[in-house]
């Protein structure tokens, strides 16, 4: 598509990897196309913000093209990706258009999984998207607002019972403010309903809770929580969920609102490349970030799959995901200039970082680990300097300012209908393990 | 529903009206239920702003229930009305309950109206809800997209033709804002298409433009609105609207962004009541705000019909509805107290505004008329003040501010899939005239 006689880059989705492949080759002499499916970029680790009501939507979005507006050689493209055409060289949409490649970036993602159980999506909705978030926060103050009206005791308790399944990041961090809601923000302003009295349960199948981080930290996440008003359950499968709770085993739990934050489920890059994935339907790459047998494709983030030196995975984390857009550029600046490659693309992690309700958080950077509100104000610091443009950082630090100075949240709205659970990638890719 | 031996006032509708009324009534020994279809109280005189990227939905919509938290004998309910029976005293919910009420206020506001012509909503949106304002910008914002990608001139062009039918103050504010956002905000993000190019049509059966101003004013809102690039066509009636374009008798116009602010259908409080109507539905109301033959029973709002000592009607705005329920208040003050009632309810005008595009406005307070920029800022600095709350005043002030320094709109999101059209009350009431 491009019409000059410079190399023409496509890159395929508007994520931390993307923007930071597209943000570091400025200058460079080629023409870069950006494909996504939706007009912005998202600030995922603020996603379970908004679900909760804490942050608006367009405090952690922003308009792709925005951000390329000066760089006259970068054409962006709201388009959904359906295969690539590796013989070809060129990128197939699903309008039935193509776009011809030189080099070819795929940072196209991943979305939740609900390890075969695709019925359980409506009734217990991940959070990957904006519209996930506005449908979680949809359920969540729809329960408390339909309880004050229910005249049943069974129904109102099974309203007043939230359960989040995964006790990774996502998953704790969902927990914690829907205590925090249910328990302090919301009481006074119900009269027949006592919210306090609402339940919020965290399932996990493994033995603990954010098991990414080390052993001493997740106990203590796991007693934060539980002075949240948080009741953890870990070691516990959850075997079925319907529109009246869930089951693990012969347990069940009678509730009008679930949340899943469990699985992982790469977006199908391999499979247009037709190249082997992982279990998670990761893209397997080379130590450079290339497709087997294609070296000018690049899987980057949470669609690639990658052992570090020590054998662990690289995560799929946004700093991950940066880097080895970072890395991407430097390959394709040094392949422009005809120099020598980078070595092999290594991965840095710069700690881990996870919050409990709104005054806690554990980080671990490796030999030094830090824990409650010190933590918390280091994660916020951290999360206000990563976000894109003046005018967030400073609507999102007063958000917050408000919410930590009046106890109130700022974004405690219901709206749409009962649909966005269709508009997310719910349903794993075709063919994925 | 009061438990109480107090009486129980009932109101219905959570806009300028309903909370006036509610929030005048502080310490008056009555208890009060205040129902609503939806959780949030709007300010729809800026919801232009969030159809048109300017601002965020949650700057300008609050919980009802927030609101009266600190008053414990307001209960807040999310349902729906579906009719009133004076008889038992009570007013039906949809979901098959009803609420009994000694004292009723009915404030329930109006719609838009197709005149006949309901097949028209899918296509030409009005404008009355956060999920119209959301679908008009989702239109706007994809009709851009879509015309980036365009190969066909035909289709492009119609692409970029924004027709905004009807030319009142919410009219003039959404073509003054779209040719704003094509000829100002995007041109340098788009590399195919020229957004300066684009076409904004503002479409006005009548005569003039704002015809509830002077004619001096008008004209120079006229005269303002095709400075932004407006194309204003006045005495020209649309005879059929479709998803390629819409019709004036003989001349067709090629479009695929319609948008409806011509028509206004009052909810069919009439109805409920069984009492007389006006052209737009509205019931007929007493000098004191009641309903015929139904003393106890108040209407107030875009939903009623009153005439002024002039003659002239009593408009449908914010300001008239806030007189309304301030009035009401005090007429249940009295009841209560055993006082004498106050005389008849007597409308103030306290003066007409619009904003034309980013810069400019029209006031008109009777004897003293203001125009231009310095306009825009009485008319800035007077929202802000109408806005609730310090964090919605501080985030409405940083937004206006940034979009001010940097030309840049905070909300450019696209967000939902095509069913918002099927959210807001767009079928006119059942039986209206």
């Amino acid at each position: 598509m491009s019409s000059s006689q410079r190399p023409h880059l496509v890159i395929v989705g508007g994520g931390f990897g993307g923007l930071q492949v597209a943000s570091d080759l400025e200058g460079a002499s080629l023409d870069i196309t950006l494909v996504d499916r939706r007009n912005h970029h998202l600030f995922q680790p603020l996603l379970y913000q908004v679900a909760t009501t804490l942050l608006a939507t367009s405090e952690i979005a922003w308009p792709i093209r925005r951000l390329f507006r000066d760089r006259r050689e970068v054409t962006t493209i709201l388009a959904e990706v359906e295969g690539v055409d590796t013989g070809a060289k060129t990128v197939r949409l699903t309008d039935g258009a193509s776009i011809g490649y030189d080099m070819l970036v795929l940072a196209t993602g991943a979305t939740h999984t609900y390890f075969g159980h695709d019925e359980w999506a409506r009734v217990a909705p991940g959070l990957k998207t904006l519209e996930d978030a506005t449908t979680i926060r949809r359920r969540l103050l729809s329960a408390f607002e339909r309880a004050e009206i229910e005249t049943d005791p069974a129904v109102r308790d099974a309203l007043l019972t939230f359960v989040v399944i995964g006790a990774g990041p996502t998953g704790v961090e969902l927990a914690g403010i829907i205590a925090e809601l249910a328990h302090s923000t919301l009481p006074k302003e119900f009269r027949r309903i006592d919210t306090r009295a609402a339940r919020v349960i965290l399932i996990e199948a493994g033995p603990r809770v954010l098991a990414g981080f080390s052993e001493e930290l997740s106990a203590y996440a796991h007693r934060a929580l539980e002075k949240c008003g948080v009741e953890v359950r870990t070691g516990q499968r959850v075997t079925s969920c319907t529109e009246t709770g869930l089951a693990m085993g012969d347990e069940v739990v009678a509730s009008r609102t679930l949340v899943w934050a469990a699985g992982v489920q790469a977006s199908p890059a391999a499979q247009w490349l037709g190249i082997e994935a992982d279990r998670a339907g990761r893209a397997i790459v080379e130590k450079n970030l290339t497709a087997p047998g294609h070296p000018d494709v690049f899987v980057i983030g949470d669609t690639a799959s990658l052992l570090r030196e020590d054998g662990t995975p690289v995560p799929g984390i946004a700093p991950a995901a940066k880097q080895q857009g970072a890395y991407v550029a430097r390959v394709i600046r040094a392949r422009l200039d005809g120099r020598a490659e980078p070595g092999s693309f290594r991965y840095r992690h710069q700690g881990s970082l996870a919050t409990i309700g709104k005054r806690s958080a554990i980080m671990d950077f490796g030999r030094f680990k830090v824990k409650g509100t010190l933590a918390w104000w280091i994660w916020g610091i951290a999360h206000i300097y990563f976000l894109i443009g003046t005018r967030s950082r400073f609507a999102v630090a007063w958000s917050w300012l408000w919410i930590y100075l009046s106890g109130q949240h700022s974004a405690r709205l219901i709206t749409q209908k009962e649909i966005a659970e269709e508009d997310g990638p719910v349903t794993p890719p075709k063919g994925a393990p």
